[in-house]
């Protein structure tokens, strides 16, 4: 029986383990404030290009995506998702825990299109009564999105290009960026994501740490950050832990090195299962594969691998996700496509 | 110009007035624990024919709808609503402020539909990732709805089934329940509503009170409702206010007589308007009357009164709502009419 | 039997009453966007010597009070206040429902003192872990207190150059303030209050009003006010009536009129019983009068008239609280001291 | 230079990481459904005599205390505690972030007295005006304290009957339950906390794990607490990694043992300080040693080692935490008593 249900069933990048076990008796100082945090700062901006942001240590995206957004709305204010969105769907009401609403437009492969923010924008503004609704205040995307998919430079540019025009922040939820930048398809590069959004994250959990997502935040863009960072409980006492991580991965290209191997596990895969006639439900290019499956074809695929189920469809069919990832190993990629 | 904007324009009934010049001087207790108010929550059950219900008197609809859902939902809890829900749409977010989600269903002429509500909590629970996402923990409709349309007798016993399957209560905004129980399309009574409802409002505001809302609730089920009233800000000091109010329109029936007098003006007014050519854009049986304009019909009518702008569709067309009250004169309608 | 529980058991001044007769008719815009409210907010800034600043009508205390807090607060910030300040005993956590802490310093008489202030933020940015705790962030105090005292025009100065030394605002409560400009002892206008507080209300529940508390606030202090008025249910749908008891009651000074009688009725009163040998609680020189009696005492004055009942100390005696208005009847007064 | 700043400045036990290397590369499933979790749950119960308990994983302890007490009150309630309680000091308002107040009572060398906590309750309710007010509804005390000092058993006993007799939940926040529960002074076993708090926590961070903390919890106390760790952004996507931990700690009386060490290293550091003359500020019995220092005595103490800066008092003087840990090197502390 194989294991392809997330990118989050093993543990760390063995770089990351044996440093982590190399410095654990070092007495070190806590919340992040050590030499090994400032170390990963660094490098992070000089990958990013960007050397007068900001890097913060969280733990796990939905901590992240809440204490991003809300420490950058106004209480009338909500923020604009695709219906996809993570944060719209699978964070248990966490954005609104926080007081604020997410406010969904139609998704298209997963990702929002520009102009379809502007026209809901300038929609709102043209509203007689808009003071009596909630205000959109910030754009949140995922890069790759929800279903795998990736924002191509163009279309980043021209949501950045609206945020601009309405004066708003730009956020990207980049728990999988590492995959996204790896992909084939990818036109953009880590600089042009610094470059276009005022805040993202570059995601440990799914791409070779054990957990941590690293926040790079135009300078200045959130006052006292660090005090709302421990409020929402996402602060982490031994803040080294994360810094450590990070610094592994933004070392030696060490980061994009194992993304590219998820994808390439990925494309063998998504392949080899089209050629098997499965259907691909999803045009992703990165780590994730989502098929729709009869109710026959469901039945042979659960007697071999373990997978995520995406959604019942009235029809009978189901989709389900498959993902590879740093630790996927191509014996498993093979003895997959053998059984099926 | 003649003023169809809303059903808020005017004040109070005549009779409430004369009531509250008459008790203006007299010293009564604060908070609704007066025996003007008893006596209003006597007259109130009554009418409900629920003697063993409360009755809590809250001053506007916003604020009563922040307080009941707040009250009734868990931090995990959301509340199901149409889309064109009023707490979906124009109370600023005000339920998400209280840090629950507003779960929207498609709407259908302002209405939910009891099967769409069943299936998509059946969707939920189907879900293997129902854990991380938002509970469906209450439904919330509002009769009238936002579009003026009424849920039938046998509409609300659907929905009410299904709230009782899933153990959810079921809550209801009647800011402007009265334009609905005169509707001559209404086949329930106040009866009706208060048994199959486990929440729901009379409002006063909108059907001839200066302000003030009468929530009616099924006894205990919200333990300390009191307290969060205060928290909310919605508990007025001199609550006698609301409850002479209630009072006097829950006396000899004049809550649903001066609802009838708006629904009469209604009638005149949209079948005048359509005979005009006017295309009626809603089937509201109600006190709202909306119209979809051309731009040049727009002109015209902006000419001899106002109203409410509705929306701008892509198309240059524009939906308007006009509305008549318990205050509306005959003669406003009539020359409403002529000058069109 | 009397009454003198509280500062709200009558209606409205019977001026204002008759206005609301008057206009009870005419068709009037929503949501304080009338010509009545321009009207009560110019005069309001008159009075207040300060042209350019806000007003904003909201209906009673706990949720103007809320809203305030909530407008001006960021997420990691608290607002300093009396132990014994009305928001953070008697407002069922309304400012914690937003979020927020409510950081208490020691009351004396009721009031805070300005170097207590000054050495607590001084101590706290000290702190070295202060970034792991609530920021103070702004000052609010009551005036008249809890305990009916006044601060003096040069404790009012020191607090504000404290606020003004820590770039924080200065928001008070003025529930009862027309009975604070009223008091004998008050060396301090309105002026002076517009003048020091970057934000603060003129109530009108308490003095004068059916209902309702007028916000003035440095212009620009608070971006999209309106809506945050909205969600918190702080809008009065037909917000002219708010307009029109201000526009009334600051039309000739009849706001400080009828609160001076007030104050002349209370200072009666006190040096009554006084007289008669009850001891006085507090310094209070405003329409607030608390007595600490003997179990005996307590007794024999419930024969005679209510009141509130402030608190029961350990040693068996009891804190009442007496307090007249704007609409106490000599004859009331007589008749009590009579009685005792 | 030494470093006493505190018990979390070191990684994780040896045997910890051990495992953590060796399971690193095994599939497993994610947020904490895995057999890992499992065992250490089942390990956790029997130690605590409890198997009808729930155990829950958790990462941090503001987090904990975030999420634990916002699942257990309704939003009239707040938590009690003492002024020197972690959540109302030390965690930047993360509990009123969850719209909750917390209610001070004063602190005994750091702990609350159940007699006051009953006087409180009582007063509560005695008082005319307790429904506009917040609600105690729980109470929440740390073993061992902030300072160090830790109830005895019959003091548990004694708050516990109190929170019974008002029917309302005890929580323990037990971040360095095992400092506590090796102390010399114990006269309370584990299976005592667990039979007398309805809910409590087993801290790891700061006893011997990388992170991580365990909640034991009444069954069936909160529904849907996986829910609300998701939303607050508390859940470990790969909670096996807690549960590894846990497991670990509470194979062979680790957590004990290790427990043990730190408090004789804290217990030969304290009475080596009382010996040359230092100023015991604490009669903390566990792993936290607090010092009342001169200035001078700072200023050499400054010099040999690093240490929490506790207080400034304004007589000049200063408090100063050491601590050791399940960590702290014999040498260390030989070290510094000698440097001094």
């Amino acid at each position: 029986m194989q294991h392809f249900d997330c990118d989050y069933m093993e543990g760390a990048h063995p770089l990351i383990l044996e440093r982590m076990v190399e410095h654990n008796m070092v007495k070190t100082t806590g919340y992040g404030c050590d030499e090994i945090c400032a170390s990963a700062r660094k490098k992070i901006l000089a990958a990013c290009g960007n050397p007068d942001s900001e890097v913060h240590f969280l733990i796990g995206g939905t901590q992240t995506n809440a204490t991003v957004i809300k420490a950058l709305l106004r209480p009338h204010e909500g923020v604009i998702a695709a219906t996809t969105g993570h944060i719209a769907v699978h964070e248990s009401g966490a954005i609104e825990a926080t007081g604020h609403k997410v406010l969904t437009l139609p998704q298209h492969d997963g990702k929002l299109w520009a102009e379809e923010i502007d026209a809901y924008i300038e929609h709102f503004y043209a509203d007689e009564s808009f003071e009596h609704m909630v205000f959109p205040a910030m754009v949140y995307i995922s890069q790759p999105t929800e279903y795998g998919t990736i924002y191509s430079l163009a279309e980043l540019e021209s949501i950045a290009a609206v945020c601009r025009k309405w004066q708003i922040p730009l956020f990207m939820d980049g728990a999988r960026l590492g995959y996204g930048l790896a992909s084939a398809e990818a036109d953009f590069t880590l600089e042009d994501i610094a470059r276009l959004c005022d805040v993202f994250y570059i995601g440990g959990t799914k791409v070779g740490a054990m957990f941590g997502e690293a926040v790079v935040m135009r300078k200045g863009l959130v006052p006292r950050f660090f005090t709302l960072i421990k409020q929402q409980g996402a602060l982490l006492a031994k803040g080294w832990m994360l810094g450590l991580q990070f610094d592994t991965l933004f070392t030696d290209g060490l980061y994009l090195k194992i993304a590219r191997h998820a994808i390439n596990e990925a494309t063998r895969l998504r392949e080899g299962l089209v050629a098997k006639g499965y259907k691909n439900y999803s045009t992703s290019p990165t780590n994730q594969i989502f098929l729709l499956l009869s109710p026959e074809e469901l039945a042979t695929v659960k007697q071999v691998t373990t997978f995520t189920e995406w959604d019942r469809l009235p029809d009978g069919n189901t989709i389900i996700r498959l993902a590879t990832s740093w630790a996927t190993r191509s014996e498993d990629v093979d003895a997959l496509l053998e059984a099926l």
